[in-house]
Protein backbone atom coordinates (compact mmCIF):
# COMPACT_ATOMS: atom_id res chain seq x y z
CA UNK A 1 0.00 0.00 0.00
CA UNK A 2 1.16 3.24 -1.03
CA UNK A 3 1.18 6.55 0.58
CA UNK A 4 -1.40 8.09 -1.20
CA UNK A 5 -3.84 5.05 -0.43
CA UNK A 6 -2.73 4.60 3.12
CA UNK A 7 -3.55 8.50 3.33
CA UNK A 8 -7.27 8.06 1.54
CA UNK A 9 -7.69 4.33 3.76
CA UNK A 10 -6.81 5.99 7.45
CA UNK A 11 -9.18 8.78 6.69
CA UNK A 12 -12.38 9.14 9.96
CA UNK A 13 -13.77 12.70 10.53
CA UNK A 14 -12.55 14.57 13.34
CA UNK A 15 -14.63 16.48 15.81
CA UNK A 16 -11.70 17.75 17.67
CA UNK A 17 -9.72 20.37 16.63
CA UNK A 18 -7.18 22.67 18.71
CA UNK A 19 -7.58 26.40 18.48
CA UNK A 20 -4.66 26.80 16.05
CA UNK A 21 -4.94 28.41 12.78
CA UNK A 22 -3.73 26.76 9.31
CA UNK A 23 -0.81 29.14 7.44
CA UNK A 24 -1.70 31.04 4.64
CA UNK A 25 0.76 28.55 2.70
CA UNK A 26 -1.38 25.42 3.63
CA UNK A 27 -4.67 27.31 2.71
CA UNK A 28 -2.75 27.94 -0.67
CA UNK A 29 -2.39 24.21 -1.41
CA UNK A 30 -5.58 23.11 -0.17
CA UNK A 31 -7.01 24.99 -2.34
CA UNK A 32 -4.71 24.32 -5.44
CA UNK A 33 -5.78 20.95 -4.56
CA UNK A 34 -9.19 21.46 -5.21
CA UNK A 35 -8.69 22.87 -8.35
CA UNK A 36 -6.71 20.22 -9.52
CA UNK A 37 -9.40 17.74 -9.66
CA UNK A 38 -11.57 16.57 -12.95
CA UNK A 39 -14.40 18.83 -13.57
CA UNK A 40 -17.30 18.30 -16.05
CA UNK A 41 -16.05 20.04 -19.60
CA UNK A 42 -13.50 22.19 -18.09
CA UNK A 43 -16.49 24.32 -16.35
CA UNK A 44 -15.05 25.06 -13.16
CA UNK A 45 -18.55 25.34 -11.18
CA UNK A 46 -17.90 25.50 -7.89
CA UNK A 47 -16.30 28.64 -5.96
CA UNK A 48 -14.85 28.09 -1.96
CA UNK A 49 -15.37 30.76 0.63
CA UNK A 50 -12.65 30.77 3.41
CA UNK A 51 -13.58 31.75 6.95
CA UNK A 52 -11.84 32.97 9.64
CA UNK A 53 -13.56 35.55 11.58
CA UNK A 54 -15.00 33.71 15.50
CA UNK A 55 -17.88 35.38 14.70
CA UNK A 56 -18.73 34.34 11.60
CA UNK A 57 -18.05 31.02 11.86
CA UNK A 58 -20.30 30.58 15.50
CA UNK A 59 -23.16 31.64 12.93
CA UNK A 60 -21.93 28.88 10.61
CA UNK A 61 -22.38 26.38 13.68
CA UNK A 62 -25.67 27.41 15.39
CA UNK A 63 -27.21 27.32 11.80
CA UNK A 64 -25.29 23.51 12.11
CA UNK A 65 -26.97 22.35 14.58
CA UNK A 66 -23.91 23.78 17.18
CA UNK A 67 -21.42 21.93 16.11
CA UNK A 68 -18.76 23.04 18.06
CA UNK A 69 -15.83 21.57 15.98
CA UNK A 70 -17.25 24.56 13.40
CA UNK A 71 -15.98 27.13 15.72
CA UNK A 72 -12.60 25.53 17.00
CA UNK A 73 -10.62 24.35 14.17
CA UNK A 74 -7.73 25.61 12.07
CA UNK A 75 -9.68 27.18 9.17
CA UNK A 76 -13.32 26.40 7.87
CA UNK A 77 -14.47 26.19 4.11
CA UNK A 78 -17.69 26.41 2.41
CA UNK A 79 -17.79 24.78 -0.88
CA UNK A 80 -20.86 26.54 -3.26
CA UNK A 81 -21.89 25.15 -6.97
CA UNK A 82 -21.55 28.26 -9.19
CA UNK A 83 -23.41 29.31 -11.55
CA UNK A 84 -22.60 32.91 -11.45
CA UNK A 85 -19.23 32.73 -12.99
CA UNK A 86 -20.77 30.90 -15.98
CA UNK A 87 -23.70 34.10 -15.89
CA UNK A 88 -20.60 36.81 -15.99
CA UNK A 89 -19.29 34.54 -18.40
CA UNK A 90 -22.29 35.02 -21.55
CA UNK A 91 -22.31 38.54 -20.42
CA UNK A 92 -18.69 39.15 -21.29
CA UNK A 93 -19.50 37.40 -24.62
CA UNK A 94 -22.39 39.50 -25.72
CA UNK A 95 -24.40 36.76 -25.41
CA UNK A 96 -28.40 37.64 -24.45
CA UNK A 97 -28.98 36.32 -20.96
CA UNK A 98 -32.32 34.68 -22.35
CA UNK A 99 -30.34 32.72 -24.54
CA UNK A 100 -28.43 30.69 -21.75
CA UNK A 101 -31.08 30.83 -18.57
CA UNK A 102 -32.62 27.47 -20.16
CA UNK A 103 -29.11 25.21 -19.70
CA UNK A 104 -28.31 27.45 -15.94
CA UNK A 105 -31.60 26.28 -14.85
CA UNK A 106 -31.40 22.81 -15.77
CA UNK A 107 -31.06 19.66 -13.69
CA UNK A 108 -28.28 18.63 -15.87
CA UNK A 109 -26.20 21.70 -14.74
CA UNK A 110 -26.97 21.47 -10.84
CA UNK A 111 -25.47 17.95 -10.86
CA UNK A 112 -22.42 19.59 -13.02
CA UNK A 113 -22.07 22.17 -10.42
CA UNK A 114 -22.71 19.73 -7.14
CA UNK A 115 -20.25 16.80 -8.70
CA UNK A 116 -17.44 19.34 -9.21
CA UNK A 117 -17.49 21.13 -6.09
CA UNK A 118 -17.51 17.69 -4.85
CA UNK A 119 -14.68 16.51 -6.25
CA UNK A 120 -12.72 19.50 -5.56
CA UNK A 121 -13.94 19.01 -1.98
CA UNK A 122 -12.48 15.81 -1.87
CA UNK A 123 -8.99 16.49 -3.03
CA UNK A 124 -8.72 19.30 -0.20
CA UNK A 125 -9.81 16.22 1.62
CA UNK A 126 -7.83 13.79 1.02
CA UNK A 127 -4.51 16.88 1.02
CA UNK A 128 -5.09 17.82 4.46
CA UNK A 129 -5.05 14.54 6.02
CA UNK A 130 -1.37 13.73 3.71
CA UNK A 131 -0.37 17.07 6.09
CA UNK A 132 -1.44 15.69 9.65
CA UNK A 133 -4.79 17.15 9.37
CA UNK A 134 -7.84 16.69 9.86
CA UNK A 135 -11.71 17.25 8.14
CA UNK A 136 -15.18 17.03 8.76
CA UNK A 137 -17.45 17.71 6.70
CA UNK A 138 -20.61 19.94 7.73
CA UNK A 139 -23.57 18.94 6.00
CA UNK A 140 -25.61 20.99 8.42
CA UNK A 141 -25.15 24.44 6.76
CA UNK A 142 -28.49 23.44 4.77
CA UNK A 143 -30.18 23.09 7.81
CA UNK A 144 -30.67 27.08 6.76
CA UNK A 145 -28.68 27.63 3.54
CA UNK A 146 -31.17 31.70 3.31
CA UNK A 147 -29.22 32.44 6.37
CA UNK A 148 -25.96 30.89 4.99
CA UNK A 149 -26.43 32.26 1.74
CA UNK A 150 -27.03 36.15 3.44
CA UNK A 151 -24.33 35.32 6.01
CA UNK A 152 -21.86 34.81 3.45
CA UNK A 153 -23.24 37.37 0.12
CA UNK A 154 -23.79 34.54 -2.27
CA UNK A 155 -25.62 35.62 -5.42
CA UNK A 156 -28.19 34.29 -7.60
CA UNK A 157 -27.30 30.94 -9.03
CA UNK A 158 -24.11 30.13 -6.61
CA UNK A 159 -25.78 27.54 -4.08
CA UNK A 160 -23.74 26.81 -0.32
CA UNK A 161 -23.41 22.87 -0.63
CA UNK A 162 -21.74 22.06 3.24
CA UNK A 163 -18.65 23.22 4.64
CA UNK A 164 -15.32 21.64 5.69
CA UNK A 165 -13.61 22.09 9.26
CA UNK A 166 -10.26 21.44 8.91
CA UNK A 167 -7.29 21.40 11.82
CA UNK A 168 -4.87 19.84 14.05
CA UNK A 169 -7.10 16.98 15.19
CA UNK A 170 -7.04 16.68 19.51
CA UNK A 171 -8.47 13.23 19.39
CA UNK A 172 -9.00 10.69 16.82
CA UNK A 173 -12.25 7.87 16.63
CA UNK A 174 -12.20 4.96 15.18
CA UNK A 175 -13.15 4.32 11.90
CA UNK A 176 -16.35 3.11 11.19
CA UNK A 177 -16.76 0.16 8.82
CA UNK A 178 -18.07 0.56 5.70
CA UNK A 179 -20.86 -1.45 4.09
CA UNK A 180 -19.70 -5.18 2.49
CA UNK A 181 -17.89 -4.09 -0.60
CA UNK A 182 -20.70 -6.77 -2.42
CA UNK A 183 -23.29 -4.85 -1.52
CA UNK A 184 -22.05 -1.33 -3.04
CA UNK A 185 -19.93 -3.12 -5.50
CA UNK A 186 -22.41 -4.88 -8.57
CA UNK A 187 -20.49 -6.22 -11.61
CA UNK A 188 -21.97 -5.45 -15.25
CA UNK A 189 -25.48 -4.91 -13.72
CA UNK A 190 -27.08 -3.70 -10.67
CA UNK A 191 -28.06 -6.80 -8.15
CA UNK A 192 -31.50 -7.53 -9.56
CA UNK A 193 -32.09 -10.01 -5.74
CA UNK A 194 -33.36 -7.90 -3.14
CA UNK A 195 -33.00 -10.57 -0.95
CA UNK A 196 -29.27 -11.14 -1.21
CA UNK A 197 -28.91 -7.59 -1.19
CA UNK A 198 -30.99 -7.61 2.34
CA UNK A 199 -28.92 -10.26 3.39
CA UNK A 200 -25.92 -8.67 3.08
CA UNK A 201 -27.47 -5.73 5.11
CA UNK A 202 -28.61 -8.40 7.85
CA UNK A 203 -24.59 -8.87 7.89
CA UNK A 204 -23.56 -5.40 8.64
CA UNK A 205 -26.10 -4.70 10.44
CA UNK A 206 -24.64 -7.12 13.46
CA UNK A 207 -21.19 -5.75 12.62
CA UNK A 208 -22.22 -1.94 13.07
CA UNK A 209 -24.52 -3.27 16.42
CA UNK A 210 -21.49 -5.06 17.60
CA UNK A 211 -18.94 -1.69 16.68
CA UNK A 212 -21.50 0.74 18.74
CA UNK A 213 -21.82 -1.88 21.35
CA UNK A 214 -18.37 -1.51 21.86
CA UNK A 215 -17.75 1.96 21.34
CA UNK A 216 -20.29 3.36 23.87
CA UNK A 217 -20.01 0.14 26.53
CA UNK A 218 -23.21 -1.48 25.64
CA UNK A 219 -25.49 2.01 25.66
CA UNK A 220 -25.53 1.93 22.35
CA UNK A 221 -26.06 -0.95 19.96
CA UNK A 222 -28.42 -0.09 17.02
CA UNK A 223 -28.32 -1.67 13.74
CA UNK A 224 -27.56 0.33 10.38
CA UNK A 225 -30.42 -0.18 8.84
CA UNK A 226 -32.36 1.61 11.76
CA UNK A 227 -30.12 4.32 11.72
CA UNK A 228 -31.56 4.67 8.34
CA UNK A 229 -34.86 4.14 8.97
CA UNK A 230 -35.14 7.07 11.73
CA UNK A 231 -33.10 9.17 9.59
CA UNK A 232 -35.66 8.72 6.87
CA UNK A 233 -38.89 9.27 9.08
CA UNK A 234 -37.81 12.77 10.25
CA UNK A 235 -37.81 13.81 6.76
CA UNK A 236 -35.47 17.09 6.60
CA UNK A 237 -35.06 20.40 4.39
CA UNK A 238 -37.89 19.95 2.54
CA UNK A 239 -37.36 23.60 1.74
CA UNK A 240 -34.60 23.14 -0.30
CA UNK A 241 -36.63 23.19 -3.59
CA UNK A 242 -37.69 26.83 -2.67
CA UNK A 243 -34.40 27.57 -2.51
CA UNK A 244 -33.15 26.90 -5.42
CA UNK A 245 -36.20 28.74 -6.90
CA UNK A 246 -35.14 31.68 -5.27
CA UNK A 247 -31.73 31.73 -6.24
CA UNK A 248 -33.02 31.33 -10.39
CA UNK A 249 -32.20 27.75 -9.87
CA UNK A 250 -35.52 25.71 -10.32
CA UNK A 251 -33.78 22.50 -11.46
CA UNK A 252 -35.60 22.41 -14.89
CA UNK B 1 5.36 18.53 -1.80
CA UNK B 2 4.40 15.22 -0.36
CA UNK B 3 3.69 12.00 -2.32
CA UNK B 4 -0.31 13.12 -2.06
CA UNK B 5 -0.58 16.56 -2.47
CA UNK B 6 2.03 15.56 -5.96
CA UNK B 7 -0.51 12.85 -6.84
CA UNK B 8 -3.13 15.12 -6.20
CA UNK B 9 -1.28 18.26 -8.67
CA UNK B 10 -0.18 15.85 -11.25
CA UNK B 11 -3.92 14.99 -12.45
CA UNK B 12 -4.69 15.14 -16.29
CA UNK B 13 -7.72 12.95 -17.33
CA UNK B 14 -6.20 10.64 -19.96
CA UNK B 15 -8.12 9.53 -23.05
CA UNK B 16 -5.98 7.34 -24.68
CA UNK B 17 -5.51 3.41 -22.49
CA UNK B 18 -3.42 -0.03 -23.23
CA UNK B 19 -5.83 -2.34 -23.64
CA UNK B 20 -5.02 -4.31 -20.83
CA UNK B 21 -7.12 -5.11 -17.46
CA UNK B 22 -6.61 -3.92 -14.18
CA UNK B 23 -5.78 -6.93 -11.85
CA UNK B 24 -8.90 -7.57 -9.54
CA UNK B 25 -6.75 -6.42 -6.36
CA UNK B 26 -6.11 -3.18 -7.89
CA UNK B 27 -9.89 -3.34 -8.67
CA UNK B 28 -10.77 -4.01 -4.83
CA UNK B 29 -8.44 -1.25 -3.65
CA UNK B 30 -10.01 0.77 -6.10
CA UNK B 31 -13.41 0.43 -4.52
CA UNK B 32 -12.19 0.49 -0.63
CA UNK B 33 -10.36 3.64 -1.63
CA UNK B 34 -13.88 4.97 -2.88
CA UNK B 35 -15.96 3.81 0.20
CA UNK B 36 -12.80 4.86 2.77
CA UNK B 37 -15.08 8.72 1.88
CA UNK B 38 -16.55 10.85 3.98
CA UNK B 39 -20.52 10.21 3.67
CA UNK B 40 -23.46 12.31 5.11
CA UNK B 41 -24.76 10.86 8.29
CA UNK B 42 -23.22 7.58 7.18
CA UNK B 43 -25.98 6.67 4.62
CA UNK B 44 -23.52 5.03 1.86
CA UNK B 45 -26.01 6.79 -0.94
CA UNK B 46 -24.39 5.09 -3.77
CA UNK B 47 -23.27 2.07 -5.49
CA UNK B 48 -20.70 1.57 -7.73
CA UNK B 49 -21.26 -0.91 -11.05
CA UNK B 50 -17.96 -2.36 -12.37
CA UNK B 51 -18.24 -3.38 -15.98
CA UNK B 52 -15.48 -5.73 -18.01
CA UNK B 53 -17.96 -6.99 -20.94
CA UNK B 54 -16.06 -5.36 -24.28
CA UNK B 55 -20.21 -5.40 -25.40
CA UNK B 56 -21.44 -3.30 -22.86
CA UNK B 57 -18.42 -1.06 -22.92
CA UNK B 58 -19.24 -0.87 -26.62
CA UNK B 59 -22.88 0.64 -25.53
CA UNK B 60 -21.64 3.03 -23.22
CA UNK B 61 -19.49 4.15 -25.18
CA UNK B 62 -22.20 4.71 -28.15
CA UNK B 63 -24.47 6.73 -25.77
CA UNK B 64 -21.14 8.90 -23.98
CA UNK B 65 -20.62 10.30 -28.31
CA UNK B 66 -18.51 7.62 -28.99
CA UNK B 67 -15.39 8.17 -26.85
CA UNK B 68 -13.32 5.56 -27.43
CA UNK B 69 -11.48 5.23 -23.90
CA UNK B 70 -14.91 4.16 -22.83
CA UNK B 71 -14.25 0.74 -24.52
CA UNK B 72 -10.41 0.61 -24.79
CA UNK B 73 -9.43 0.76 -20.85
CA UNK B 74 -8.41 -1.23 -17.93
CA UNK B 75 -11.82 -1.21 -16.08
CA UNK B 76 -14.91 1.03 -16.42
CA UNK B 77 -17.35 2.45 -13.36
CA UNK B 78 -20.54 4.03 -12.82
CA UNK B 79 -21.09 5.68 -10.15
CA UNK B 80 -24.51 5.68 -9.50
CA UNK B 81 -26.43 7.45 -6.64
CA UNK B 82 -28.51 4.55 -4.62
CA UNK B 83 -31.66 5.27 -1.98
CA UNK B 84 -32.82 1.77 -3.29
CA UNK B 85 -30.63 0.19 -0.35
CA UNK B 86 -32.45 2.66 1.55
CA UNK B 87 -35.74 1.43 0.61
CA UNK B 88 -35.34 -1.86 1.94
CA UNK B 89 -33.39 -1.02 4.65
CA UNK B 90 -36.50 0.69 6.17
CA UNK B 91 -38.56 -2.13 4.55
CA UNK B 92 -35.88 -4.62 7.16
CA UNK B 93 -37.00 -2.27 9.73
CA UNK B 94 -41.19 -2.87 9.09
CA UNK B 95 -42.06 0.83 8.30
CA UNK B 96 -44.91 1.53 5.59
CA UNK B 97 -43.48 2.89 2.66
CA UNK B 98 -45.38 6.00 2.33
CA UNK B 99 -43.73 7.01 5.75
CA UNK B 100 -40.23 7.79 3.91
CA UNK B 101 -41.41 8.73 0.63
CA UNK B 102 -41.24 12.53 1.17
CA UNK B 103 -37.35 12.28 2.44
CA UNK B 104 -36.36 9.76 0.01
CA UNK B 105 -38.48 11.64 -2.76
CA UNK B 106 -36.39 15.36 -1.68
CA UNK B 107 -34.00 17.03 -3.08
CA UNK B 108 -31.87 17.08 0.16
CA UNK B 109 -31.51 13.36 -0.58
CA UNK B 110 -30.68 13.80 -3.90
CA UNK B 111 -27.68 16.24 -3.14
CA UNK B 112 -26.79 13.68 -0.34
CA UNK B 113 -26.43 11.05 -2.55
CA UNK B 114 -25.02 12.81 -5.54
CA UNK B 115 -22.42 14.54 -2.75
CA UNK B 116 -21.68 11.43 -1.73
CA UNK B 117 -20.56 9.69 -4.73
CA UNK B 118 -18.72 12.21 -5.89
CA UNK B 119 -16.51 12.05 -3.18
CA UNK B 120 -16.21 8.58 -3.24
CA UNK B 121 -15.88 8.86 -7.20
CA UNK B 122 -12.68 11.10 -6.55
CA UNK B 123 -10.48 8.55 -3.97
CA UNK B 124 -10.99 6.26 -6.39
CA UNK B 125 -9.28 8.74 -9.32
CA UNK B 126 -6.91 9.54 -6.31
CA UNK B 127 -5.69 5.94 -5.69
CA UNK B 128 -5.66 4.99 -9.16
CA UNK B 129 -3.33 7.57 -10.20
CA UNK B 130 -0.89 6.57 -7.26
CA UNK B 131 -0.81 3.28 -8.50
CA UNK B 132 0.24 5.03 -12.31
CA UNK B 133 -2.77 4.16 -13.47
CA UNK B 134 -5.03 7.39 -15.55
CA UNK B 135 -8.71 7.88 -15.43
CA UNK B 136 -11.18 10.41 -16.79
CA UNK B 137 -14.38 11.60 -16.06
CA UNK B 138 -17.61 10.00 -18.45
CA UNK B 139 -20.04 12.64 -17.75
CA UNK B 140 -21.25 11.76 -21.51
CA UNK B 141 -23.48 8.77 -19.41
CA UNK B 142 -26.34 11.77 -18.92
CA UNK B 143 -26.61 11.80 -22.74
CA UNK B 144 -29.50 9.03 -22.47
CA UNK B 145 -29.69 7.59 -18.85
CA UNK B 146 -32.42 5.60 -20.14
CA UNK B 147 -30.07 4.08 -22.17
CA UNK B 148 -27.98 3.67 -18.99
CA UNK B 149 -30.31 2.40 -16.80
CA UNK B 150 -31.85 -0.19 -19.21
CA UNK B 151 -28.38 -1.78 -19.92
CA UNK B 152 -27.13 -1.94 -16.02
CA UNK B 153 -30.74 -2.59 -15.03
CA UNK B 154 -30.23 -0.27 -12.37
CA UNK B 155 -34.26 -0.10 -10.67
CA UNK B 156 -35.99 2.89 -9.06
CA UNK B 157 -34.19 5.37 -6.69
CA UNK B 158 -30.55 4.68 -8.57
CA UNK B 159 -29.67 7.42 -10.87
CA UNK B 160 -26.47 6.81 -13.00
CA UNK B 161 -24.13 9.69 -12.68
CA UNK B 162 -21.33 9.68 -14.20
CA UNK B 163 -18.63 6.89 -15.68
CA UNK B 164 -14.88 7.01 -14.89
CA UNK B 165 -12.25 4.82 -17.35
CA UNK B 166 -9.51 3.85 -15.60
CA UNK B 167 -6.44 2.09 -17.16
CA UNK B 168 -2.82 2.26 -17.89
CA UNK B 169 -1.67 5.45 -19.99
CA UNK B 170 -1.09 5.41 -23.40
CA UNK B 171 -0.48 9.75 -23.80
CA UNK B 172 -0.50 11.72 -21.50
CA UNK B 173 -1.65 15.53 -21.85
CA UNK B 174 -0.47 18.75 -20.73
CA UNK B 175 -2.20 19.78 -17.23
CA UNK B 176 -4.85 22.62 -18.32
CA UNK B 177 -4.33 26.04 -15.84
CA UNK B 178 -7.32 26.28 -13.58
CA UNK B 179 -9.27 29.61 -12.73
CA UNK B 180 -6.81 31.94 -10.53
CA UNK B 181 -7.21 30.99 -7.68
CA UNK B 182 -8.45 34.46 -6.18
CA UNK B 183 -11.76 33.81 -8.61
CA UNK B 184 -12.33 30.95 -7.18
CA UNK B 185 -11.35 30.98 -3.56
CA UNK B 186 -13.47 33.99 -1.43
CA UNK B 187 -12.35 34.98 2.23
CA UNK B 188 -14.92 35.59 4.23
CA UNK B 189 -18.10 36.57 2.01
CA UNK B 190 -18.40 36.46 -1.65
CA UNK B 191 -16.63 38.70 -3.70
CA UNK B 192 -19.55 41.29 -4.48
CA UNK B 193 -17.65 43.18 -7.16
CA UNK B 194 -18.51 41.62 -10.79
CA UNK B 195 -16.50 43.71 -12.32
CA UNK B 196 -13.15 42.24 -10.22
CA UNK B 197 -14.71 38.99 -11.33
CA UNK B 198 -14.62 39.78 -14.89
CA UNK B 199 -11.00 41.34 -15.01
CA UNK B 200 -9.97 37.82 -13.43
CA UNK B 201 -11.63 35.95 -15.87
CA UNK B 202 -10.17 38.67 -18.87
CA UNK B 203 -6.76 37.35 -17.44
CA UNK B 204 -7.56 33.99 -17.90
CA UNK B 205 -9.22 34.22 -21.15
CA UNK B 206 -5.57 35.29 -22.60
CA UNK B 207 -3.58 32.41 -20.30
CA UNK B 208 -6.07 29.35 -21.88
CA UNK B 209 -5.93 30.80 -25.84
CA UNK B 210 -2.37 31.15 -25.53
CA UNK B 211 -2.51 27.42 -23.60
CA UNK B 212 -4.75 26.18 -27.12
CA UNK B 213 -2.68 28.37 -29.39
CA UNK B 214 0.52 26.33 -28.49
CA UNK B 215 -1.13 23.26 -28.40
CA UNK B 216 -2.69 23.00 -31.83
CA UNK B 217 -0.21 25.05 -33.36
CA UNK B 218 -2.27 28.33 -33.58
CA UNK B 219 -5.48 26.24 -35.29
CA UNK B 220 -7.67 26.92 -31.80
CA UNK B 221 -7.19 29.72 -29.67
CA UNK B 222 -10.75 30.10 -27.73
CA UNK B 223 -11.09 31.95 -24.80
CA UNK B 224 -12.22 30.26 -21.73
CA UNK B 225 -15.55 32.50 -21.61
CA UNK B 226 -16.29 32.07 -25.40
CA UNK B 227 -16.00 27.80 -24.63
CA UNK B 228 -18.46 28.07 -21.55
CA UNK B 229 -21.14 30.84 -24.07
CA UNK B 230 -20.74 27.85 -26.55
CA UNK B 231 -21.87 25.06 -24.39
CA UNK B 232 -24.13 27.41 -22.37
CA UNK B 233 -25.83 28.20 -25.78
CA UNK B 234 -26.54 24.38 -26.54
CA UNK B 235 -28.86 23.28 -23.85
CA UNK B 236 -28.28 19.48 -22.99
CA UNK B 237 -29.75 17.06 -21.46
CA UNK B 238 -33.25 18.77 -20.62
CA UNK B 239 -34.62 15.29 -20.50
CA UNK B 240 -33.18 14.43 -16.85
CA UNK B 241 -36.13 16.14 -14.99
CA UNK B 242 -38.47 13.96 -16.26
CA UNK B 243 -36.14 10.69 -15.94
CA UNK B 244 -35.52 11.81 -12.44
CA UNK B 245 -39.56 11.30 -12.09
CA UNK B 246 -39.96 8.04 -13.87
CA UNK B 247 -37.15 6.93 -11.22
CA UNK B 248 -39.08 7.71 -8.11
CA UNK B 249 -37.00 10.99 -7.35
CA UNK B 250 -39.12 13.94 -8.51
CA UNK B 251 -36.89 16.19 -6.06
CA UNK B 252 -39.62 18.22 -3.88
Amino acid sequence: MNDVIQTIMNHRSIRSFQDKALSDEHIQTLIESAQAASTSSFVQAYTIIGIKDPLRKAKLARISGNQSHVITNGHFLVFCLDLHRHELSTEMEGLNPSDLQQALESTEMFMVGVIDAALAAQNTSIAAESLGLGICYIGGLRNNLDDVSALLKTPNRVIPLFGLSIGYPTKINDQKQRLPLANIYHEEEYISDDELLKSQLKQYNADISAYYAKRTNGSRAERWTEGIASKLKDTKRLYLKQFLESKQLPLN
